[in-house]
């Protein structure tokens, strides 16, 4: 279940890809086909772009400053994951790039970074964090990107919450008894996990007020908040995701 | 259950613990707390060392090229996690320092490097590793360290294997049907990672052949191998470990 290093190169477009449909790259694109990746007219290269699935394209012309492809055939349906969001606190910077590849291949459909009361982060580069979300499906063999969020306050996305999207929360201080995954309802759900420090008294308040809200306990040991979401994401993948 | 960023310094030292135990500090260590951390007599310091539980001791000397500390009492028991071993076969650096301290993380009582006919690796830095394993404990609160063992092959690990530890390990190529984990004995236990590209065919037709190993399948999506560590040891903690 490791990452398949097939010889052939991925690459992510906005562009729509169908039957021969041609694709224009842009100039980064081509720079990293031609210059970095040494490829020529002629060249094949599997195109994706989180809507069409994976699609065999050749490439047709190749110049510094852009180039085209041309799609051949499809090789792989789009497969979108479960309706599952990922709503996190930023950490440190390479933990919070971690928690979005891991997010991307776990199989969120939806990263949404949170500031919470111990949130230190005030800004992301969202722009850089979607880069990771693609990076990752490039290099796992994914067909879908789940789309990042900018940061928002957690105060605000429950104020605009739908009950109807149940939540995970990740609770260190473990009261009360643990909540069954395996015998929850599927349909669309949230995973929170809060950052060092863990969330606020008002917080865990808060959501341990929702009806829609359920605490999981992550074992005995504490987890760093990256650890935690990886586990988080197993554990509902498993019970109420694509892993059954 | 993300890691509680304590106001106490955690430190790991290799000196025995228990009432009263004036315990002498390397000149790392020193450096560490009188010249990173800024601390001076009669500051306190949780302790411990893998065997004893934590400690929490006093500081009653310090210089530049050394200092003591005295215990004065347990704050918490040692915590042994289940018998569970986690080998996996090296990647890139990064990643690999990150395997070692999830699966410290996460509870896995030993952590064995083994190389794989895919492993680029020809050799690791063992202390290296055991550092991070180290780090890991001394920042969530673990009171056990999980030894690393140095490299050896994946074959020659095998030819010694004591059978009644079970492997679990992930099999991209998900032939035959789904072992169950949640119907599994418990007891002794390792999870086998592979490389990027996967096991060999020779290696997963050996694997195969053993009544002891059992093919585990994580979802749909093709992880890379960190993600596929954390992912099993959430499943097995889950399963047939002490997160229940």
């Amino acid at each position: 279940m490791v990452c398949l290093m097939k010889p052939k190169i991925r690459l992510y477009v906005e562009h729509p890809l169908g039957e021969e449909q041609p694709v224009e790259l842009t100039k980064p694109q081509a720079h990293y086909l031609f210059g970095v990746m040494r490829q020529a007219v002629g060249g094949e290269v599997a195109l994706f772009n989180g809507r069409d699935g994976e699609w065999r394209a050749q490439i047709t012309s190749a110049g510094k400053r852009g180039g085209e492809l041309l799609c051949l055939e499809q090789t792989a349906p789009l497969m979108v994951p479960p309706d599952l969001w990922l709503c996190f606190a930023p950490i440190k910077k390479a933990r919070t790039d971690f928690i979005v590849e891991k997010a991307a291949e776990m199989g969120a459909r939806r990263i949404i970074p949170m500031q919470t009361e111990f949130t230190n982060a005030e800004r992301i580069r969202q722009d850089r964090l979607q880069a990771h979300a693609v990076e990752a499906a490039e290099q796992c063999g994914g067909t879908f990107v789940p789309e990042v969020d900018d940061l928002q306050r957690m105060s605000a996305l429950l104020d605009g919450w739908d009950a109807t999207r149940r939540i995970m929360f990740c609770d260190e201080a473990k009261v009360g008894e643990a909540f069954d995954l395996g015998a929850a309802e599927r349909g669309p759900w949230a995973i929170f996990i809060g950052p060092e420090g863990g969330f606020s008294e008002p917080e865990r308040a808060r959501l341990h007020g929702l009806t829609h809200a359920h605490p999981v306990a992550l074992g005995p040991r504490i987890l760093r908040a990256d650890t935690a979401a990886v586990a988080a994401l197993t554990l509902w993948q498993k019970a109420l995701g694509d892993w059954a």
